[in-house]
């Protein structure tokens, strides 16, 4: 038996009792007459001491040995603390050590096992089981689990089932960024890897099985930015005879009580926004509504006067930075820079003081008078103290530079806070979205997709018009899950390969089991998928998906500890019926 | 709203509540004045009525039109049904119909969506969305989801965390069997996927995660046992500061509480058996204890008389067949010709009815008298009554084929019942195994296991004796666990890896990153992985795991209902810089 008790284990009630403890050696602190050890575990950490009075003496030099991280076992009996420490949980406590035994020794660390570590990334990844020492990457992972448990408990007592869908299927006409699996027994063939369990959830609802869920991992092949894994976690949903309504509330409750469970926040009835106004009042699809700064549209109060910037634009938008008028000339420099960067790519910002006084102190004081400034003001609801910007050109452009502004405000004004939690069910997305190159369609959200009843016909005549029974639900500015009502007819779902490219040879090969089943009594169905990583990664106060991921990969899909993806035999190749090609 | 209530829901207290429900039309009875649909959804069936003197003519017409599977939504009152039926659990009530909606047409189904359906096993499976609105299949998955659900409560409820451990990882030396990923990123390079994530949760341990456990897919591209997924799922455990002990008992009380929670079956403390005396005792490592028929080893009393086959053997072994003194001469032969058969390989078979008035009748009363075949009686604890089989040969051989007796009897005699669970651990496992062509050893276990203490030695002189610190769990039969105790020391696991004849750069390379862990504090650890196909299915009464899953591949790997695996396009190919091998 290698322990009586964890190393967090132990309190002022077991002072006195013979314990066996074994952990990692956190600290050692030699003071000549006494030696005292940190002894760590996943549960915390317990004090060992070893004293010139009470401890032989061969034992007191065996501790001085001790360097960090090694593994040791330890007895000895609990005794009470001279000088407490009521910052840890074993604090009242040490204990007197009489056995000791070195279980592993250790190389020094290359980095240092404190919550605040001097490892930077590359070296904290390469050793990732040592970074998983450290408190607050377990932490990480024992959240990440705990969320995961809850997700589970919640959806099973509400009657979904968790069915296991393969991994190994087939390659999709959004192929390019399937990850592919050679067969060995069938050759020439391959397996790929799903990027989502869509066709699978959708055949479950057509067998009956009413509410399905699963954590799953999918998988996509492609650029990786800043914050995506090659291999990813979601949970994934569906329901039959269901409308957006029964989906919405079904994981509205969802969400609901994972703030409440995991976070002990409550949240009121989730706001609903459409697309169209997400787009038009923050500028993207996915608003952070912790705080508010909508765009205002100004072009009616703009564009009377001489000012030509504003006179030529599509669209003049600004919005009311909450104390904004206190920033000095040269931080308002600074912002104009910032959005001059080709990254957000404005070509400047009008800006505007709203005085204490009541009067407004604009960048454009040639072109408008007080009375305008006064409409603006209005406008974007600003009030004494705040700050105006207004950015104007072409609709899409203004309004994602704007966005991107709203943002930088945000977080300069410190109104990002990690513990306030604004959810936001964000409703009919277009159903197409335009490939502006090539002139051509894809589905925004996929190809089974329903389009808002009534709308089919739209498709022939103004296909960017038709909107879909599709739903984001967007938390913090983050797009934590997606999910539509899909068609379950044959005919629609046939019109829609159809005008998203597809021959009808091309969808049979690629889909006919799916059209197929729904010749066979297939019911109405619709669900979600929720990315973990970012669901985990939100609720846990963070923003960075690859803190709560055991064994990430770095952005060009390698994982830097085991070495992967690596070269294989050339034996192997052959068995595979494969050949390198010679670039 | 596509319904109030389900089709399993409504009972005597629902009379006079106005209703609506969606489902499938599971079948029609027209009796000219009236016509009773039953509609079907996961939760069960409700009776519909229409009738001419309470129904509008034209509901009843389209009522007539229903097909097979048609999904309908209805509208209605619950009414007392005249004729109850108290098999269904909504048979006190039907509804009376008033308003009929089809929501999706059926084909005819390709087979009877019945509890016994006249589908074959290809017809289903192609057809797979619909065998799993049959009820026993749909009662597995639920049933599978169910068992899921209680491991994960159970395991986090004693501390353990669920970690996700990357499926794109490294290709193994046991590469033959891995299934390999092209990187697109990575050209020339392949990720593969995880056999077990053995490593992972091994580095996990070295993390200080102290217990861990993960419900994953695992993958493994191998001729396909007529039983045998190439992707399954492993309940995957692992726990730091353990000895065997500790592992064993962590597990038989997950099994224990599983066997309670799902079947209400109470089991004692679960019995252990050395490896050596499960092959002594019978014939093979994962032995069915829900009978008896042990193995008598016989030669010492069947060995003095002139009967050659016997004289001449390794091993002569028997086993008392309980009754089976009642088989007749034919029946006896019909036995014999089974053992003959090449798959079993036995030469012959000597048996000895054990007869009410205390004699014996052998096949071979030439050779023997009755003093001889009284010791071969009490030897084998036959009775009166009872059947005496014995086979000689080979050792190894002998047994096989006596165990495989051992099955065919306890399935003609009808032992092997399934709502009895007998489980059995077995322990002491070889280390090693010997490839008898080539010569050289293999890991039994895999090759992070650890040897007995003081056995490492044993290494270089009598690598067949030494034994691991491995063990299975067996129930009724089947294998559905497994682990060890691993090593955690980086020299011990050098000397492990030449034995098994990889060179120091080959072990480097391979599995560097380990070695390196094992370096920088490594704590004892060991662990177990349960088969979850395997253990659903016997916890459920069945042998098939294919019924437990939703959508199996074939014993060629394929996935006919979605016809996987495929080729793919020339251009996804060259950007994975492949070119397929011309024969």
């Amino acid at each position: 038996m290698y322990r009586s008790h964890t190393c967090g284990e132990l309190r002022a009630k077991h002072i006195g009792t013979e314990i066996v403890l074994s952990g990692w050696v956190q600290k050692v602190r030699d003071k000549g007459f006494v030696v005292w050890v940190d002894l760590r575990d996943r549960y915390g950490i317990t004090q060992l001491v070893f004293d010139e009075e009470r401890t032989p003496a061969v034992l007191l030099t065996e501790a001085r040995k001790l360097g960090r991280e090694y593994v040791i076992q330890i007895r000895g009996s609990v005794i009470e603390r001279t000088s407490k420490n009521p910052q840890l949980q074993t604090g009242e406590i040490e204990i007197l050590v009489n056995g000791l035994k070195v279980l592993n020794s250790a190389l020094l660390p290359p980095f240092t096992i404190e919550d605040e570590t001097d490892g930077g990334t590359d070296l904290r990844m390469k050793y990732r089981y040592l970074d998983i020492r450290r408190n607050p990457v377990k932490e990480n992972l024992i959240f990440r689990s705990k969320v995961a448990m809850e997700v589970r408990n919640y959806l099973s007592a509400h009657g979904f089932i968790e069915v296991e869908t393969p991994y190994l299927i087939k390659s999709t006409p959004e192929g390019a960024r399937d990850f592919v699996v050679p067969s060995r027994m069938n050759p020439g063939q391959f397996y790929a890897l799903p990027q989502s369990p869509q066709t699978f959830k959708q055949l479950l609802m057509v067998g009956g099985l009413d509410k399905y869920f699963q954590i799953v991992k999918c998988f996509r092949d492609e650029d990786l930015r800043a914050d995506r894994q090659p291999e990813f976690t979601q949970i994934d949903c569906e329901m039959a005879f269901v409308e957006q309504e029964d989906v919405l509330n079904a994981f509205e409750g969802l969400t609901r009580h994972l703030l409440k469970a995991i976070r002990n926040v409550e949240v009121d009835k989730f706001p609903r926004m459409t697309y169209d106004e997400a787009m038009r009042t923050y500028g993207n699809d996915k608003p952070d509504i912790r705080f508010d700064m909508r765009f205002a549209e100004l072009n009616d109060i703009a564009q009377h006067k001489d000012f030509q910037v504003f006179n030529s634009a599509e669209l003049v938008a600004g919005i009311a930075v909450p104390g904004g008028a206190a920033f000095t000339r040269k931080e308002i420099d600074g912002i104009i820079d910032w959005l001059k960067r080709p990254q957000i790519g404005a070509k400047g910002m009008v800006y505007m003081r709203c005085l204490e006084d009541g009067s407004y102190k604009s960048s454009v004081d040639k072109f408008y008078d007080q009375e305008d400034l006064k409409k603006w003001a209005e406008a974007t609801g600003a009030k004494a103290g705040d700050l105006v910007c207004i950015l104007s050109g072409a609709i899409q452009e203004t309004r994602t530079q704007l966005s991107a502004l709203r943002m930088e405000m945000a977080e300069r004004l410190g109104l990002r806070n990690p513990e306030v939690f604004a959810p936001l069910w964000v409703v009919d997305f277009p159903l197409l979205e335009k490939d502006e190159e090539t002139g051509t369609y894809h589905a925004m959200h996929h190809p089974f997709t329903s389009p808002k009843p009534g709308q089919l016909e739209l498709l022939d005549t103004d296909p960017d018009a038709v909107r879909a029974n599709a739903y984001d639900l967007v938390l913090n500015g983050n797009e934590i899950g997606g999910g539509s009502i899909r068609i379950h007819d044959k005919k629609v779902q046939g019109i829609m390969f159809r005008h998203l490219g597809f021959t009808e040879e091309e969808a049979k090969a690629q889909f006919g089991f799916l059209m197929d089943a729904f010749q066979y009594g297939a019911p109405p169905h619709g669900g979600i998928a929720f990315g973990l990583d970012r669901l985990v990664a939100i609720l846990g106060g963070q923003e960075t998906i690859r803190d709560f991921i055991a064994f990430p990969k770095n952005n060009s899909g390698r994982d830097v500890m085991i070495d992967a993806p690596a070269p294989i035999d050339e034996a192997q190749l052959e068995e595979l019926s494969l050949r390198l090609r010679q670039e």
